[in-house]
């Protein structure tokens, strides 16, 4: 399997639909688009019943239905692929704190906002909008370190089918109160050339891209898609190192006796 | 000269007074607190009048006085010294974009909050204020960049005296619909050992401390003060380099044929 959504399809039943326009807050930013990340989530319910959930929602489910897995390690081995549980999981004190009465709520640096399963495959799909009459900076797309950390999961554990990276792209402008959806965009995070991801350092290392601007022309493995990431993540920061020396180091030597 | 203001009577004049809370926001962060920066700078003007100002309250009144200085050079000429050219100017553009009409407002990244102007001598202050009921991290002081070519500058142009940089910390608790100060402190940048200042290079490269606890002991010269601080923003500079190959480039080697 390689994927579950059908995101041509979910783009037609979202065009042109609208959602209220919050009623504090700015036009620009992320805040502003988000109810349409509940309307796709909404609408990927209605083509695909009982395989859509929120990532905090899925792993509520998930202990709830192993209420005798009580430890990290009995709830860590309810995920059965180390990388899915890298990407999926909250942090050791969150999962071993987790009960019924104290379940996961949702977390901005959760890997997804929208988890897609089908039988052992997920699909993490992270929604971004954007208002199309403003200027907007390329959103956070996932952190240039944890995809390191993950493309080395993926090789050590030779788990290249188990699981993909999705982005939906949202386009909206104002229409009274209203935001309306003008047009949407997809692009799957491992058809992208690796040595092409811009990587932010001053941002938190943060991958960004506009999804509709994201090259999509990747046609080799996973495998070699890791292995490229990994030799483009490495060059990138080695050349953050050589700039960190150059801009803060070499100027001021001269005025250190 | 070496301060103007006399920090202690400062703090007596605040000690215990209020200002309204803010109608929305919380009560942490910097913005609850923002009152005591406009309370701070009525009474240093009652302290020393004509001796006071905004730091782009003084660009404009500069500008103002001189509207035959049009150009970027004859505007920074009235300005003597360079390194206070360097703490007090806006960026190239905005200088020559300033008129009558089109003059500067408040901005976030100002070197300081408030202003003490004598003669030639300048002292920069920035007010840190701080709810005492609620855990905080150290206040953001100045980028350890900025101050590097501060120090590179003061060097340059042998230039230790014609200003200084003192911080003043406010600590208010809530008390109905007020904030009440209920202990103020002082620390001035070039007083403090600069080889403990705290760098935290994800945030903006920006110094931070809290002014309570800031180290007070340096009795050396202003140009071993410039170098002394060189030294240590040079070193950290170069572990944070290797910091970088370390945990983003060495790891991931072994996976790159």
């Amino acid at each position: 399997m390689s994927h579950i959504v059908d995101f041509e399809a979910l783009g037609k039943r979202l065009a042109g639909k609208s959602v209220p326009r919050a009623t504090s807050g700015t036009l620009s930013g992320h805040a502003a688009g988000e109810p349409f990340d509940k309307l796709t989530c909404a609408e990927l319910c209605a083509m695909l019943p009982g395989k859509i959930f929120r990532q905090y929602e899925y792993l509520n489910n998930l202990y709830t239905k192993h209420l005798n897995a009580k430890s990290l390690e009995a709830r860590n081995k309810l995920i059965q692929s180390p990388t899915v549980l890298f990407l999926l999981s909250r942090g050791k004190n969150a999962t071993e704190n987790w009960s019924p009465d104290a379940q996961f709520e949702e977390k901005q640096n959760d890997t997804a906002d929208i988890l897609a399963v089908d039988g052992d495959f997920f699909d993490l799909i992270d929604v971004k909008t954007k208002n199309i009459d403003k200027k907007a900076q390329p959103p956070n797309i996932i952190s240039a370190y944890k995809l390191a950390q993950l493309c080395a999961k993926m090789i050590d554990n030779g788990e290249y089918d188990t699981f993909t990276i999705d982005y939906f792209g949202i386009d909206w402008t104002l229409d009274g109160t209203n935001l309306v959806c003008r047009n949407t965009h997809h692009a799957n995070l491992f058809r992208a050339d690796p040595s092409e991801l811009y990587i932010n350092w001053a941002a938190a290392m943060q991958i960004q891209f506009h999804v509709e601007e994201c090259d999509q022309s990747f046609a080799g493995s996973r495998e070699l898609w890791a292995r490229s990431y990994l030799k483009h993540f490495t060059d990138k920061a080695s050349d953050r190192a050589q700039y960190t020396l150059d801009k803060y180091v070499t100027p001021f030597l001269k005025y250190i006796r």
